[in-house]
C-alpha cells in the first residue's frame, strides 16, 4: 500500500460517513425525531459524542496528508453541533485531501513527523501511518457508525466498507 | 506501508486486545460479576457479541496473511465462548501470523486474491490490503472495544493504540 492509497481510503471512508449521516436522517423522519440528537450521542458517558468522533476521524486524515505530504493543515475549529454542519466538515477535510498529490507523498515513509502531543519527539512518517494514523483514522470512524447502529440506524457492513475494486475473470 | 507492517499491526493490535481482556476481567472480579457475560453482550440486537468481533478481527489478520503471503489458513472454527477460550483463539491467530515472513509478501500487491465470498471474482493484493482487510479487521477490533467500554471496562485510547516506536532527538 502507498501512502496516496492510504490518503484515499480515508477519504472514501469519510464519504462513508456521509452515507450513513444520510441513512440517520432518513431514519431520524421516519421515527419523528430531530437527527442532530445523535450529533451529541454517545456509547459512554466519557466518550466523545458522534459529532466529536467524525471531527476526530476528518482531523486524523487532514495531520497524515498534511505531515506526510508536508502541506500546511487548515484549521478546522470544532465547533460543528449539527449533521449538516458535520457534513460540511467532511467537505472541507475532503477538498484538502485532494490537494495532496501522489508526489507530494514521495519519500514520505522517512520523513520525520512530530505533531504537538509528541513534546518534541518524532516518529518515521512509515511508523505514524501505521502505528497512529491507520488505527486511529478506523478507530474513529468505527466509533461514529457504532453510535448510529447502537441508536437503531440501519446500517451494515456494506455501508461501512464501501464500493470495492473488484475484478471479473 | 509494506505488506509485512501491516501483518505486524494485525498482530500488535490482537495483543492489544488481550490487554482490554485483562483489564474486562479485573473489572468484572472488582464488581463481582462472571467475565464470559461480556463475550455475548454486544451494541445492537443485529450485531455481532464481543465473542464473534475478536473472532472476526483474527480472520480478518489470518486471511490477509494467508492470502498476500500464499500460505494455508489453519481452520479456527468460532467455537470459543469464555474469555479464555478467546485468548486461546487469539494466540493461534498470533502463532500462524508469526509463519508468514517478509519474504513470503514479496509481490503482495499483484497477487490475485479471490476470497469464496467474492464467488469466483478477485482483487489485486494491494486493494484487498486497503478496501477490504484494514478496514474490516480495525472494525472488529474497534467494536469489540466500543462493546467493553460501554459495559464500563475502564479502557482509554492508549489501550487501544499501545506501543508507537518514537525516537527522540
Amino acid at each position: 500500500m502507498n501512502y496516496n492509497d492510504a490518503i484515499g481510503l480515508f477519504a472514501k471512508t469519510l464519504r462513508n460517513i456521509e452515507q450513513w449521516m444520510e441513512k440517520a436522517t432518513a431514519y431520524a423522519i421516519a421515527k419523528s425525531f430531530e437527527v442532530d440528537v445523535l450529533a451529541q450521542a454517545r456509547l459512554a458517558p466519557d466518550q466523545f459524542a458522534f459529532a466529536r468522533q467524525v471531527q476526530s476521524a476528518c482531523d486524523q486524515a487532514k495531520y497524515t496528508a498534511a505531515y506526510l505530504g508536508e502541506k500546511q493543515a487548515p484549521s478546522h475549529p470544532d465547533t460543528e453541533q449539527t449533521f449538516a454542519e458535520l457534513r460540511q466538515r467532511i467537505e472541507k477535510c475532503l477538498a484538502f485531501l485532494d490537494t495532496v498529490q501522489a508526489k507530494d507523498l514521495a519519500g514520505a515513509e522517512e520523513r520525520k513527523v512530530s505533531p504537538p502531543w509528541l513534546g518534541g519527539k518524532w516518529l518515521r512518517g512509515d511508523d505514524y501511518l501505521v502505528h497512529v494514523a491507520i488505527p486511529n483514522f478506523f478507530f474513529h470512524a468505527t466509533m461514529a457508525y457504532a453510535i448510529l447502529r447502537h441508536n437503531g440506524v440501519d446500517l451494515g457492513k456494506m455501508d461501512y466498507i464501501g464500493a470495492i475494486p473488484v475484478k471479473d475473470g
